[in-house]
C-alpha cells in the first residue's frame, strides 16, 4: 500500500479511519507500516456498528483529524466495512470541502458494494444514507485475504449483494453462484475472486453509465427499499445484506404482482438465496401496513410516490432510459407483504 | 423568480432557507408567492448570526426538511447574507448526497463573494468553514433592491470584498471605489449596480479558472488568513467584512516586509478602506502570537506552514502558476501585527 499511496494518493498526512473492531486487526498495523515506511500517518477510531453511522460520530472524526493538524493536503484511508467506508468517505467529503480518500474495504459486501460508486453518507433518525455526498476515492485497494476475519453472517450478508448483481444483470453468474454455492460459502479462494471481481464489473458498469443515480444506477437499489425499510424497522438488528435478501424476494413478488416481472421470478430468486444460506421470510412481528409506510421516506420517493428498481426477469433490470423505477401503490405493497 | 425557477430548477418542493431576520422581509413573502404561483414551497428558519452556522443548525434544517417529506427532486433556495447561503448550500449538498440549489443573496457580501464559487460550509470549534463541500447553484438571483433593508456596517463589511476584488484583480476597480466613495457609501443606484457586476466579473474569473481553488483561485483569499484569525479570537464579534479590511492591511505589510509586495501598498489600501468607512487596525488587546497561531488551523495551512495569498502590487496577485500563495514563517508574522 506506501507504494501505491505515494504514486495514486500523494499525501503529507493519512487519516486511517476505522471502527473499534478492524483498527487492532488492519488499521493499526496499517499505520505503522507507514510510519515505517516515511510516511505521516494516524488512526482515528470510532465504535463499530451501524448505529454509529451517524452525524455525532462523523463531527468527532472530523474534529480529531483537525486536532491532529491534518490539512487540505491530508488523505483519509478508510479501513473497514461498508458502515467504515461510508461514514470516512463523508468525512473526506466535507473534510475542508473534500480531501483525497482511499477505500480499503474489509467485509465483502464493502469490497462488492459499498467501496464502489462514489456514495458517502451517515444516517439519521429519518432513515439510512439521507445525508451524505457523492465523493470518489483515488482507488480502492481490495485484499481478499482479509476476509478470513470476518464473520460468517458478515461473509452472507455480502453474498445479498452478489446474488443481486446477478439478478439485475447477469443470470449466468447468478447461475454460477448456485451452482457452486458450497465453494462459495467455503471461501475457497479461487471462487471468492472470481466472485468479487465479476461483482465489481457489474457495479462499476452501471455505476459509470450513470454516477449521479439520475437513470439506469438505481437498478442497484432492487431489494433496498424494503430492505431500508426492514432495517429501519428491526432497529438495525437485521443486518444489511439479509435486509436486502428479504427485500429483493419482497420485490420480486410485488414486480410479478405489477405484471413486471416475469412469473416464477420470486421463487427462484428465493432459492438461489437460500442455497447461499440468507434469509428469505419477513422478520416475525413486522406489520406489513407500518413496513410499507416506512418506504415512505426512502431517497427513491418521488413525487410523494415510492418508486422501487425491478426486474424484467433474472439477470435484466426492468426498465427504459429515463424510466429506470416504478411506482407502486402503497395498497399493493401492503398486500404483497401480508401474503 | 416562480418563472425562472419553473425553467432553470425545475422541482416538485422548495425548501427556502433564511435567518430569522431575513425571513420575514423576504422569505416569508417569496414562499407565498410561490405558493400563489402553483409552486410547492416551506420556509425553514434558523437563528440569524455566524455562531449558528453550525453542524447543528445543518442538522436540524436538514431533519426539517426530512420531516416535511422533501425528497432527491426538491430544491433548496437560500435567501440571506452569506451565513445563510454558506449553511443553506450544505444543506444543499449533503441532503440526500446532493440535491439542486438556488441563491438569493440578500447582503452585499453574499452578493459579491459568498454567492459566487459553490463554496458551501460550517464552522466549528477548531474555525471557520472548514466542514464543507463545494456545490454549485442552478443559479444566483441578485436584485440590488433588497439592499434598502441591509444595516450600514453590514453594507461596508461588503465593500471590503470589493476593495479585494480590485486589489487582487483591477486596479482601477480600485482607485474608482475609492473616487465614488461618497456614493457607494450612500448606495446611489448606478454606483451600486456597477460595483455589484464588476465585482461578481472578477470573481467569476478567478472562480471559473480553478473551480476547486487548487491554484489561482487562492488569490481569492487576500485579507482572509489573518482575517480568519481575527474573527475567531474575537468570538465572532468582529464582522467578516472588518476582519478581511483589517487582514488585507496586514497581508499588504507582511507582502512588504517578505519583499513580495510592492512598497507602499499597505498604505494605499489602507487609505482606500479607510475611504470606504471600513477599519485597518487590529481590535485593542489582540495579542500578536495569538493570533499568529491561530491561523494555523486554517485550510490554507499546507505542510505546516501557513500559506498567505500576497499582492505584487494594487491589482495584481503575486505568484505564478503552480505557486499562487507564500509561506511565511510565524515570527515574521508577529512582527508585523505587533508593528
Amino acid at each position: 500500500l506506501p507504494t501505491v499511496l505515494r504514486s495514486h494518493a500523494p499525501a503529507h498526512h493519512f487519516a486511517i479511519i476505522s471502527d473499534s473492531n478492524v483498527a487492532p486487526l488492519y488499521a493499526l498495523p496499517l499505520s505503522d507500516r507507514l510510519v515505517r515506511d516515511g510516511l505521516r500517518s494516524d488512526v482515528f477510531i470510532f465504535e463499530a456498528g451501524e448505529p454509529n453511522k451517524t452525524r455525532a460520530s462523523w463531527a468527532s472524526l472530523t474534529d480529531a483529524m483537525l486536532a491532529a493538524g491534518i490539512g487540505r493536503d491530508g488523505c483519509v484511508i478508510a479501513v473497514g466495512g461498508g458502515v467504515t467506508t461510508d461514514l470516512a468517505g463523508f468525512v473526506a467529503a466535507t473534510f475542508m470541502r473534500g480531501i483525497s480518500l482511499v477505500l480499503v474495504p474489509t467485509s465483502l459486501l464493502a469490497m462488492i458494494d459499498a467501496s464502489i460508486g462514489g456514495k458517502t453518507g451517515v444516517d439519521s433518525p429519518a432513515g439510512k444514507n439521507l445525508v451524505g455526498a457523492f465523493h470518489f476515492p483515488r482507488f480502492v485497494a481490495v485484499d481478499p485475504d482479509v476476509l478470513r476475519t470476518l464473520p460468517d453472517a458478515d461473509y452472507r450478508a455480502g453474498l445479498a449483494e452478489a446474488v443481486k448483481h446477478g439478478a439485475i444483470a447477469d443470470a449466468s453468474y447468478m447461475n454460477w453462484l448456485v451452482a457452486n454455492a458450497v465453494a462459495v460459502l467455503r471461501r475457497d479462494v479461487g471462487f471468492v475472486d472470481t466472485l468479487i471481481l465479476r461483482s465489481i464489473e457489474i457495479k462499476a458498469a452501471l455505476v459509470s453509465r450513470d454516477e449521479r443515480e439520475a437513470g439506469i444506477r438505481a437498478a442497484l437499489n432492487f431489494g433496498h427499499t424494503i430492505g431500508h425499510a426492514i432495517e429501519r424497522l428491526s432497529n438495525f438488528t437485521v443486518p444489511h445484506g439479509h435486509a436486502v435478501a428479504i427485500g429483493m424476494v419482497v420485490e420480486a413478488r410485488l414486480g410479478e404482482a405489477e405484471g413486471v416481472t416475469l412469473p416464477g421470478t420470486a421463487s427462484t430468486l428465493q432459492r438461489a438465496l437460500e442455497a447461499l444460506g440468507l434469509p428469505v421470510a419477513l422478520p416475525p412481528g413486522l406489520d406489513p401496513l407500518r413496513l410499507a409506510q416506512a418506504t415512505g421516506s426512502d431517497k427513491k420517493v418521488r413525487s410523494n410516490l415510492v418508486r422501487y428498481a425491478l426486474v424484467a426477469r433474472l439477470g435484466e433490470i426492468a426498465g427504459t432510459e429515463g424510466a429506470w423505477t416504478h411506482a407502486v401503490a402503497t395498497d399493493r405493497v401492503v398486500a404483497t407483504l401480508g401474503a
